[in-house]
């Protein structure tokens, strides 16, 4: 089934675990995790929307959207050559090119390859290290991909409310404990945040993951959804974990 | 025991089930609730410390945060004459009068009562319906309580970064639907959130309170911590209630 796509020794091909979707990562580079499943399950597009991934990596948020439906035009931005070229292999291996587009970029240059208020939705899984000055190797491909280096969050939200349409959606996935400058930066910008989910470990934990649902020129006011716990009081996943994941719960 | 503090026809005396304290309220007037025994629980005062409650209605949150061992010197700051001798006659109730100082003023013109940087905490309950401007009846004893016609967020916020402290603490309850609104002005005003704590109904609902914890010129990161659920699976208080309440759990 591979045999046009080159998969490189430092790479490895994933089961997305819907639509036979696959995915190349870099073994040693960032891989995806819980953040991207859940911004795709998190985020939505409306029927032949357009929507862009900024900070994309692998393509695997809008390559999980698209299987679930959500959505039928994709752009995807990543900065680093390596994985612009790998996005490109990802969308081969699952047969979208005619729904999908990458650009490799800086997203601070947005000009450069967008129309201001382009797109119905923006997606992003930013690299979430507000430490990056201190980071002398920014060769390495997990650190770039972690920590603000290249672009910082305002970089990202700024090209956000750019590029998207005036009641176009933001969604992003960060840390938690990032929450009042994520809010405070997204409310600077014109970007109101209408929705926001916290994700706990568990119930007796801090929130460590924060979902956020902006909208460029939103008016004021939230809702905080109901808690996602990934682990239930018998240390198992949830079942909403499950529901995401789109897998079946082995436990009932 | 209240031979000596009058009850007017209009009030009702309730038991706080601590320490025996009691508080008089108006049976038609803006009576305390969960917001104001969630606050008096996530707020905490270092020993000897000086603390002012802004908004401060019947006086509950410092009562309550004195009944817990929370500081040793309150003051509050009332802009209702009625109710600003509300709480002189509940400190007098409960026998604080060594430790408490009732002002009635608005909070706009601190300086005329308070010296900058005096306060190691900041506790308040504020009005936190954002429509004040379409109220007509402002003489309505409720509706100043629960609506920005005297004071907006903004000015609550700008009189508690002035007479904190350095790195002293402001502590918040507010509707959980203002959270970008909340966290965007603490930001702005150097009142950095450190600690927020989501009150949900069940663990099905959106979160409907929000308790912040800000630190006056403190670094930028926050705890998002566990959330706190008020009813269980059973529909029946969750434990944690009964402990904020300090009440026993008569189904266990």
């Amino acid at each position: 089934m591979n045999n046009e796509i080159e998969v490189f020794d430092d790479e490895r091909i994933d089961s997305l675990e819907i639509k036979d979707y696959k995915i190349i990562q870099k073994t040693k580079g960032f891989c995806f995790g819980m953040d991207a499943v859940l911004l795709s399950d998190f985020a939505n597009v409306k029927k032949g929307g357009k929507s862009l991934d900024l900070c994309s990596g692998t393509g695997v948020i809008p390559i999980l959207m698209e299987a679930k439906g959500k959505g039928e035009l994709f752009k995807t931005l990543e900065i680093q050559k390596i994985y612009a070229q790998l996005i490109e292999r990802n969308i081969k291996l699952n047969k979208l090119e005619n729904k999908f587009e990458t650009i490799c970029g800086d997203l601070k240059e947005w000009k450069k390859y967008f129309k201001p208020n382009e797109f119905d939705t923006v997606t992003c899984n930013p690299p979430y290290m507000k430490d990056g000055s201190a980071i002398k190797n920014a060769e390495d491909l997990k650190l770039i991909a972690r920590h603000e280096i290249l672009c910082n969050l305002e970089d990202v939200i700024t090209c956000a409310f750019n590029v998207l349409k005036v009641k176009g959606h933001f969604y992003m996935v960060h840390r938690a404990y990032r929450t009042a400058d994520i809010l405070a930066l997204l409310t600077k910008h014109k970007l109101e945040p209408k929705r926001i989910r916290y994700v706990y470990p568990n119930n007796k934990s801090e929130a460590n993951i924060i979902l956020v649902d902006a909208v460029k020129c939103g008016k004021p006011e939230c809702r905080i959804e109901k808690p996602l716990i990934v682990y239930g009081d018998d240390n198992l996943y949830t079942q909403e974990l499950y529901d995401i994941y789109g897998m079946e719960n082995p436990n009932i």
